[in-house]
């Protein structure tokens, strides 16, 4: 691309190195931004520097949170007990969403990824095996997608469980609500038969 | 979404107001900001906040520049009798690209919408009447986008220039080279036919 501008050009080079957005479509988003109020820029670019620079983890969940302890885990009426491991900020919240679980998280900040170089030692797993550790968690649900990356992550962490007395236990997985059974793949279609439950517990 | 931080749904609502984004989108994007280091986001910040305070646009030919005339209209080796009016910097991009014009752009600013709310009087139309009136130009080459804004436009600014001794053309609509001929809509393979060149100058 040839721009008229040094300007135009280095905001579309910062934009372009967002995931998912190429050249054309930087151009057109710092275009759409040059039209509006410089105001909204300004604020946009005042968010992003705000987020990055004070943004904390919980220091018990490790999830996104402006507090030291954030509010789910500072939630007395929820079970302590029973820790969902998850993978990021936005399994959280999908999971509060379905308003089905009442303990606390665990957010591990990614999945085991020897392509994207993502090891062990890069996520919070030593913190999860030291609250198990202390002896304080009954249960623990791994939530993890279920790839590859997923299922690896599940098993390290349960290999370094084992010894410990806790009931560990998966989402289940099985046919989505409101799929077709025609359409879904064998592999899932086979685990929901094997792992199918009695009928008086599915209504 | 029920965010943990309100800084993330800062950002995330922030980046959500761009073209073309939605919620989910642009939590992506702010969850990887936050796995780069922090001097990225400062990065980009700062490259769209001197972007909107410091973008300048030529006082010649309206289009996006750092100086007060740009680069083209500065060069003298370009045909200043010959005025290209497209719609924004990306068309003025995609024709100096072809390398095939020489001579000087008139940037509108946009396309006379109602639907959008842009009338005439928000575009440069003013600007290049004036430059027509003052007589040094010889041909005004209509590049704006083949829709119906585009072609009213065009109509508009004709009817402005038509008392003045003025040539203009619009840039040929046809079959795009490479297409086949079975999938061109009815429109465009009648006014390709319509505006047939000879065969020696096609070559």
């Amino acid at each position: 691309m040839n721009f008229s501008s040094k300007l135009l050009e280095n905001a579309v080079n910062e934009v372009s190195q967002l995931p998912g957005i190429g050249k054309r479509t930087a151009l057109r988003l710092v275009l759409h931004l040059l039209k509006q109020p410089k105001t909204q820029t300004h604020q946009l670019a005042a968010s992003l520097n705000n987020l990055v620079d004070d943004i904390k983890l919980c220091e018990k969940c490790h999830n996104i949170s402006d507090i030291d302890i954030c509010d789910i885990c500072a939630n007395v009426n929820r079970n302590s007990e029973i820790i969902c491991v998850v993978e990021d900020v936005r399994d959280v919240m999908a999971i509060e969403n379905t308003a089905q679980f009442k303990g606390l998280y665990h957010v591990l900040g990614g999945k085991i990824s020897p392509i994207e170089g993502i090891g062990p030692h890069n996520l919070t797993i030593d913190k999860l095996v030291e609250k198990v550790k202390n002896g304080k968690i009954k249960e623990l649900i791994f939530a993890l997608s279920s790839t590859i990356e997923g299922d690896t992550t599940n098993f390290y962490i349960y290999k370094q469980i084992e010894k410990y007395k806790v009931e560990t236990s998966t989402i289940a997985r099985g046919i989505a609500v409101g799929d077709e059974l025609e359409y879904a793949d064998e592999i899932t279609l086979g685990r929901s038969i094997i792992n199918r439950i009695p009928f008086d517990q599915s209504l």
